[in-house]
């Protein structure tokens, strides 16, 4: 880690920018994929499948057999963690349904909104070096309690064409309709356009790679709604002399092992406590399986020495981390401060693992600064709010004027006459 | 229109789909304005106000003087209409306020989540043909609420470098902090990059051109947020026996005058009130200063004859309009299976117009199909809903197994590493 003492608020922006996404370049081989795909359907994902994740396969979707065949293979005790998250993580979507609150905002005049469903909606998990079962949970469970129709998961086969069976339990668990072993940009063109297999989604969310990330960027502008544009994982942790250096760097590392492109930020109010987090990382580091990856992320990471709590929280302010630790004395207070974050996890027992798989809240979150802008996944993005407003003969009658004013005001008369013409009939003009 | 009888299910995207956007042509233009923008900053905006507007100006913000001026000569009455329209628009979107809700997903283990306003956003508002003060209260009376500290207004200036009264006055009357006078995609360019007097924002909101609509696509890419991308306006309208002919023109007719690319489709179970309803349109329209957009506009529109209400539920779900007006018997119990639409107007007396300025619910609605998976503008659209979780050291304790389960089924040592480390502190190892 590059240490970095007491800044000048004029430098911040020069180490807390990330790298810029190189999605430009990507653009005209992605765009090429979904053509392709748009054009041949399955024809194509066969083939990129074959040249991608170098297998042949006949059909990619998971029948019943395979999925009960694979839900046995998993251990139980492994079955239990994932149903005991899975229950935390339900709790909490569940609590974020938004009951419908009629308000009369004139006399006979009534609106209110409800939210609806996304009919049909396409989950991408990357395979790779990790199979990533949780994300299905993250992704699944507020899918089934939003009450969409449709979940379709698309994930890549191995070399011998087959998914991870955890992948496919905790599928089958949450709810998932139809699963498909497909990955890459070809999944998600398959998802937003449909071919003979695939059904054609109205929402894509998942992370992935940046070829994925490009397709779900391309395929935004032609009408799929997609959760968020996922960049390298971050975490940001704030530390102060009650910090304990090696819950520390054992966050730190935990964050770093995602990946070389992994973001880690240590903002410490005391330079022991960055002394002493570096030479943990140096000994945790080595008993790591994945401590290449690890050590290739720190080297890009910078532990800040600040003043005051205050300017600590200043700069994960202004750096709007996806995962941010406050492992400071009064966190709950420090809490109450935070304008910018994708999750947040208060206190020395609160690590970034506990919120990635079981806490309850969603690990599906805004990453490289969009936090300032975008919430994380949460039911709220299975759904659409619709509102609806219903206007008595009276409400009407003593809403009009304020209408048919401003709708003259903005020279829109059919806008007005589609009032008067009403009037007419109540005064029975 | 066009009067398509009793169609079958196979024929209907060919008479629901709209016509395509057309943003790659625009794409090298508006790039070219957004680098020059990003790169000369003002000099740039001056250049393209120039151009575009016909207006030579030194500089493009308009001060408290120029505010007070304008606020006095806007009618008294128009004041009075604008405040009682605001007085509704806020009860509603006050009412969309989340409260946090504090779960224990297990013992020990509590999450919430707390909405955050986003620090900056620019409400764009187009200029034209009609001032759309009205879109001035739906963008910024819920950023108000909210508790956005910055709220910038960009709307295009005349010929005479000058802004509509009307617009200055709603805009200073909802709390919008600074009011430039810029249009187009030079607009979008200053509020995303920032200028050396316009300040960069978090978020950008508000229809336009196909101009605009495509600069906000490109610096969505760039990290910018936005609220929607607004294609033509679109109204949807079920009619059966009861329906009032005089009103469904009217409100044909008030969608058809936005502009000559307005969706409009009536959807009716009666032969009849579809022919008189046709009698009426070219009754009404010889009346309309607008006539002539109006017209282009219901050239391409359908009336659709069903056998049944439930074949024109069905209809009307499949195209999700922006607005749909269920002017038909029991339209309370339509109104419940509505499962795509921006927004609902319901009954007789719910007429689209009480919607776009002063019931209350938000005029800024998903068109071109994406209420399918978007929500119109809310509060929601202006905050971002950041997570929380909180562990006791007890509720670690209870949890640790299953996260460090997980974290070693995926692979992730680091992970499961960060929950050991803490217990190994807690049970004194």
């Amino acid at each position: 880690m590059k240490l970095i003492r007491h800044p000048d608020k004029s430098q911040w922006s020069e180490f807390l920018t990330r790298p810029a996404f190189e999605t430009v370049e990507l653009t005209s081989t992605v765009n090429a994929i979904l053509s392709d795909v748009k054009a041949d359907g399955d024809a194509a994902l066969r083939r990129y499948t074959a040249t991608f994740d170098g297998c042949e396969l006949d059909g990619f979707r998971i029948n019943k057999e395979e999925i009960t065949a694979a839900g046995e293979k998993v251990p139980d005790e492994l079955k239990a963690a994932i149903r005991t998250a899975g229950g935390n993580i339900g709790k909490v979507h569940a609590a974020q349904a938004e009951p419908i609150k009629v308000i009369e905002t004139s006399k006979g005049v009534t609106c209110w909104r409800k939210s609806v469903p996304i009919e049909c909606v396409g989950l991408y998990v990357p395979g790779g070096t990790a199979p990533l079962f949780s994300t299905v949970l993250m992704l699944a469970i507020p899918a089934k309690l939003a009450g969409c129709r449709e979940i379709i998961l698309c994930s890549p086969p191995d070399q011998n064409g087959r998914m991870n069976e955890t992948m496919l339990y905790a599928a089958e668990l949450c709810g998932v309709t139809q699963i498909f072993k497909l990955g890459g940009a070809q999944a998600i063109a398959a998802m937003s356009y449909g071919t003979e297999t695939v059904p054609k989604v109205h929402k894509i969310f998942g992370p992935g790679n940046q070829y994925v990330t490009c397709a779900k960027q391309l395929v935004f502008q032609t009408g799929t709604a997609i959760d968020l544009l996922a960049g390298p994982s971050e975490v940001a942790i704030l530390a102060d002399e009650s910090s304990v250096p090696a819950f520390v760097a054992a966050d730190l590392l935990s964050q770093a092992e995602h990946g070389r492109d992994s973001q880690v930020l240590l903002v410490s109010t005391s330079e022991n406590v960055i002394e002493k987090t570096t030479a943990e990382l140096e000994k945790q580091i080595t008993r790591l399986p994945r401590s290449e990856i690890a050590l290739a992320a720190l080297e890009n990471s910078k532990a800040i020495l600040v003043d005051r709590v205050d300017t600590g929280i200043e700069i994960i302010n202004e750096y709007a981390p996806e995962h941010l630790i406050l492992g400071v004395d009064k966190a709950d207070e420090v809490a109450e401060r935070i304008t910018n974050a994708g999750s947040v996890f208060i206190g020395n027992y609160s690590c970034e693992s506990a919120g990635d798989y079981a806490s309850g809240t969603n690990h599906t979150l805004p990453t490289a600064g969009f936090a300032k802008s975008f919430s994380g996944v949460s039911l709220d993005s299975f759904v659409k709010k619709i509102t609806f407003q219903k206007l008595s003969a009276s409400g009407f009658r003593e809403l009009a004027p304020t209408i048919e004013i401003m709708a003259a005001a903005e020279g829109l008369e059919a806008h007005r006459r589609a009032v008067a013409i009403r009037l007419e009939e109540i005064d029975g003009i």
